[in-house]
């Protein structure tokens, strides 16, 4: 089957936006990613994926057609919901519709806005995208399922220490103050992290992401059209995606998300690639022990080395492997239907050289790794550089 | 690209169970599908779309994934949202992750939970799948959203009268009383139909759809699974999708479609086949008004010559192009997000010769047609028999 691309990609600033609706969020990341393929108009896109969570609010609707209209868009659109994971799920079918030979150019991407919501409408609310019955209703937000796994982990593992979980946030918050996009573009040490209030015990509140509104979105092409352009193509070298157990208390393990192994595997299989051909990765810390099981998961390390990699800076910015140059969910911001295509709207940014004073050194190989709810939706996506392809 | 199939096909009893969850109608439906695909089992399953509108009631926590586990199903699961157009979409992404080559059986279906909210809750609910600022929040209904395009289509054209509405409730309750799966099943007079309650000038309550609890899946396979097997396959010739402006009022018609149309106009392009090559159809009928318009907008007559059609009898059971032989959403009931997927159970049941009592006599060429909100989302399908494909 035919190669799908990445052709362009752009994103809203994360942040809170009050004068802002998903559908001018949404219209903006449009803007922005076909005024990053040089050439391609709205004329050309043949159909849209869009990602989001929410239903209430500002977000009513049929709301996959109504922000494809805002933006100017008459195209078959599908708004895919899967958690967090949505838009990753987004443009795992743009590449699939690509590669069925049904569409040449699809624009996927995703949206949401949850700064309009009170504390407690925005627990409630978030609260439908994990397991309802036994954990929601029970009182467990999701905060509090991380925590079990936090806590599980520092458990299992001796050497790991809530300080660990602290270097993410370091890092992250190091990376976002270099984005302009990011929505916390400010540092933080690890005092800071690790001595501010507790959120879920282990869990401060530098280890959780914050609430954010945004948008994101990239266009996703067949090889036969980049072979008669100009666009700067990286090439969808694979895309895997698992579900699980919605409960975390039904998984066999709370030290590991299988469905982030599970996706990685497939992922990697497709690109014929493993873990060590990745340069750089975008992984989904929405809160820190996510970054920690992610490592593991995607065979970045193995089991309880994930600790190590941060102490010694291997996924820094100017580490061997980059994890979360663009902040992260926890600096850059989780604006939930958004989160997986910005990821991969980072890769694209970093792997066509467009990435401004947080660029990487040429990196050939980028990974993304999206996660809905505690686990029970992942999707992972390998890119690779058109100079590295040019190069095969 | 390779060809995809349908190659098993089950619902539920379309109805109220307060006894039943949205888990357990989809794995039910799930449990059919499989029984009616001979050999297939959930082993053979490579990922699930799944359609559905609701968040909220009974449906909570991220429900693709939900629903599949319980149906002992282990892998991707994709939710779609697009209003009452669900899993229509959802079966279309399925074909498309086949003829991708990433998969080779995708599991496609939809469910749906509405008879446990109140009247008001309902309203409200069903609301969100329509324009929201200037229909919903001004007091517009669905009911009453199709009422304006009834009153708009009288007064457009003279002949047509209230009870060529009704005529559209007389047939499809006819139909439906044959369909042991139906919701209502018994037949209705056109003066019942006709004098009923108002629901919205001009439309009484024969002339909506009832509210619903209900599920649907289908098998979608390769030609390489077909071709290895002894699958009832029926071929899924074509598949066509569009949006349009999610708000009634932004339209240039209130008597047409206009999404209906250049989906029709896509899927018959991507069959190769015409209106006139179709033998019976199942249209989204979720007002008697929708039926009419579907006729038109699908090319089955001309502008204002579907009330000729109704009362020809054209498009009754045992007439020349039967419409909603199970009894459509009027009869048959409509689970919002089953609705689609249950249209293409209808196609693939006759085209297999299946459908017991109200088996249509060798259809060759069957069509399903399923609209979101009022028409800002719409997708057509083309099925081809096993028998007619032996035979070229």
């Amino acid at each position: 089957m035919r190669d799908a691309y990445v052709v362009g990609a752009g994103q809203t600033d994360f942040g809170s936006f009050p004068d802002e609706s998903y559908r001018s969020l949404f219209a903006t990341a449009v803007e922005h990613a076909l005024g990053s393929a040089d050439g391609l108009t709205r004329e050309d896109v043949d159909e849209a994926v869009v990602g989001t969570l929410g239903v209430g609010g500002r977000q009513l609707g049929l709301s996959g057609p109504a922000v494809t209209e805002h933006a100017g868009l008459s195209v078959p659109t599908t708004r895919v919901e899967n958690a967090c994971a949505a838009s990753g799920y987004a443009v795992r079918n743009a590449v699939q519709a690509v590669k069925s030979g049904m569409a040449d150019v699809v624009l996927a991407g995703g949206y949401e806005v949850m700064t309009d919501a009170s504390g407690d409408a925005t627990k409630y609310w978030l609260g439908v995208s994990g397991e309802t019955e036994w954990e929601r209703l029970t009182g467990a937000t999701f905060a509090g399922t991380y925590a079990q796994m936090a806590r599980a982990y520092l458990d299992e593992h001796d050497d790991a220490t809530v300080e660990d979980l602290s270097r993410v946030a370091v890092k992250n918050h190091a990376n976002g103050s270099q984005n302009p996009h990011a929505q916390l573009q400010f540092g933080c040490s690890l005092e800071d992290a690790t001595e501010a209030a507790t959120v879920a015990d282990p869990l401060t509140l530098y280890h959780c992401c914050p609430t954010t509104d945004g948008a994101a979105a990239v266009l996703v092409a067949s090889e036969d059209v980049v072979a008669e352009s100009e666009l700067d193509a990286a090439r969808i070298a694979g895309v895997g995606a698992a579900s699980d157990r919605v409960g975390l208390f039904e998984r066999d393990t709370y030290t590991a998300i299988p469905a982030s192994e599970r996706a990685a595997e497939a992922a990697y299989e497709m690109a014929g690639v493993g873990p060590d051909d990745v340069d750089f990765a975008e992984v989904h810390d929405c809160f820190a022990i996510a970054e920690l099981l992610a490592y593991e998961d995607l065979g970045f390390c193995g089991r309880g080395e994930a600790p190590e990699l941060l102490r010694e800076g291997v996924t820094d910015r100017d580490g061997d492997l980059p994890v979360n140059v663009s902040g992260g969910l926890k600096s850059k911001g989780h604006p939930i239907g958004a989160t997986g295509a910005g990821q991969i709207v980072e890769l694209w940014t970093q792997l066509t050289g467009r990435a401004g004073d947080r660029q990487l050194d040429d990196p050939d190989v980028g990974l993304a790794h999206n996660v809905g709810g505690s686990g029970g939706a992942a999707v992972v996506t390998i890119l690779a550089a058109p100079r590295s392809e040019g190069q095969r």
